[in-house]
């Protein structure tokens, strides 16, 4: 089946209008309409080939909500007119130790939502800035349908992003919770962490954004550069979320982390700056990465949110708009996450 | 009371004989006839003032094992002739939340065994390279009568050590943990790790290590310079204890950690090498440190060796051999930890 799409052609190029080819459905397949498409940091990295494995064409997206519009025979969850949400993986081998233990997001064999080989005409997946997309029944999710369709797409990759490391590390009513960064990744870290009942720190660098980070649920702003303040903030943090996109030194945070606690790296892919052993072994404080999230977790996740009314705020663009936003992601000019509203896709539909 | 020891005068000099001051035992004090004490890395450090913050005349010395020669009229637990132990640490604030915990070490008024001002005579502590010593009965330790007294001293730091991190994250029969680096501290934790029952693979650079690795307990020898070798190790260990005293890169190590699992640094204080963010983020992965252990925890590994036989490897070395020891030290030139018989402290007790 062809489908409209928005693809780079090489590193340099913008993305532009392009018809792909998505699969026969198979038994196990559901066939969904793209209502929206959230538009990730890792969408423009993987554009412009910033981490090197970037195959071409490139569709991105994997914050992908929509409606069903066909099953396969043995599709058992879903019937036409579902809504779904399809996040940042469409398959996994489903039987290696962390597939088993539900986090499909370690499997060695995971199969990306864009840009993993998976032997189809197209060579390798592509992503949601699309008109249409088949995918694997397990890794399709249920949307609760009380939620602002318009703004849930970023929950399946921000949310599910900052809500695994939240579980992980057992947030709940009266932890200490700090985030450090507040774009789409550390916004959803605030609104989740106070959503569990966590009183909630938001560290930045600039004083100005403290309105801002308590309009989104922080009970607390803590300021970087204050000297005295962060002295007087050590020992505080069962978890520090650090979602900060680029290369930053996290030594003036790691004191922060009470005993045994864990700052946990969601934002930053690359070498760190020099990390001191001091603080780690005077306080047993760790370092940790964490990847999105498994399936049950991200459906969870979606759930809680359904529950809660917990949703990212949007600004919704056309899809002809893509190109502008990227510019405006790479100066963090978003409030905070853009999301596509795929009903503005040109008519090219070969 | 009067007592002879071996101090460092300066950063630049040999130790020295010194006669000191110990305090006169309050009530709740036991007084120690020190028999041995080991030779650890921080003793050098000291004394070199390498971490800058030595206080002179500095006496060194933090695994001390002797019998008690006096009790204060509130002692409980200990009696004239007991076979007892001192650590790191010799006093807390015993009221904070890591010293109600039992974790003693991460209180931030720890009294260390030396070189931490004390508004004693001689305005800080004194280590045990020295023949009496006084210490708060809370800090004493009871040492197994079955255990060779000679080999006891290096359990109190070396032993704890790499005990508290194997306990810390649950290390017990069928557990995979590797040890990198085969020193004081090395050489301890592939024991300790063997007697709970793990699977133990020793990580050296050198294939030469592998006889001496294995003969210390270890089931499993990994050289970090083959290339194939250490692919093949990928996703093994729930626990590596990095016992590194210089700064290194752990890059090559975090791949070895199978989902959630932890490297743990003991050894080195310091700036590490720039460190990747992406196998902790692709595999949960997390770097942590640790600090000795604990009062009660100490004990329980004193009582646990007393049960299994594990005893450090040991150098005797004389009192007057200390210089000697530093420098063979500092080449790494020690299998694996000097103790020093103090009988053979020279007479000139004051």
């Amino acid at each position: 089946m062809k489908t409209a799409s928005y693809a780079a052609q090489a590193a340099e190029s913008l993305l532009a209008p392009m018809t792909i080819e998505r699969r026969e459905p198979h038994a196990n397949d559901v066939s969904i309409d793209i209502l929206y498409c959230g538009v990730c940091h890792s969408d423009l990295h993987t554009a412009r080939n910033d981490w090197g494995w970037t195959v071409y064409p490139a569709v991105p997206g994997h914050e992908i909500v929509g409606r069903v519009s066909a099953v396969g025979s043995e599709v058992a969850k879903y019937n036409i007119g579902d809504l779904v949400a399809v996040g940042c993986m469409v398959d996994s081998c489903q039987h290696c130790k962390p597939c088993h233990a539900g986090e499909e997001q370690y499997c060695g064999h995971r199969v990306d939502t864009y840009n993993t080989p998976d032997g189809s005409a197209m060579g390798h997946t592509m992503g949601g800035y699309s008109n249409h997309v088949v995918v694997r029944e397990e890794f399709v999710l249920s949307v609760p349908e009380n939620l602002d369709t318009a703004r849930v797409a970023p929950l399946v990759c921000a949310g599910i992003t900052t809500y695994s490391p939240l579980r992980t590390w057992n947030v709940g009513p009266g932890s200490q919770v700090a985030v450090i960064g507040l774009g789409g990744l550390g916004h959803m870290a605030v609104k989740l962490a106070a959503a569990m009942g966590a009183h909630v720190t938001a560290i930045t660098r600039s004083a100005s954004k403290a309105d801002e980070a308590k309009a989104l649920g922080a009970d607390a702003v803590l300021i970087s550069t204050d000297t005295a303040a962060m002295k007087h903030a050590a020992d505080r943090f069962e978890l520090i979320i650090d979602t900060v996109p680029v290369k930053h030194d996290i030594n003036p945070y790691m004191p922060l982390l009470e005993l045994d606690g864990t700052l946990v790296i969601v934002g930053q892919v690359g070498l760190m700056q020099e990390l001191h052993t001091a603080p780690m072994i005077l306080g047993r404080r760790r370092v940790a990465g964490s990847l999105i999230g498994g399936v049950a977790e991200t459906q969870e996740m979606l759930d809680f949110c359904g529950k809660t009314g917990v949703l990212p705020e949007v600004e919704m663009i056309r899809m002809d708009q893509i190109n502008e936003a990227y510019e405006r992601l790479e100066k963090s000019d978003v409030r905070y996450r853009f999301v596509i509203d795929m009903s503005s896709m040109p008519a090219f539909e070969g």
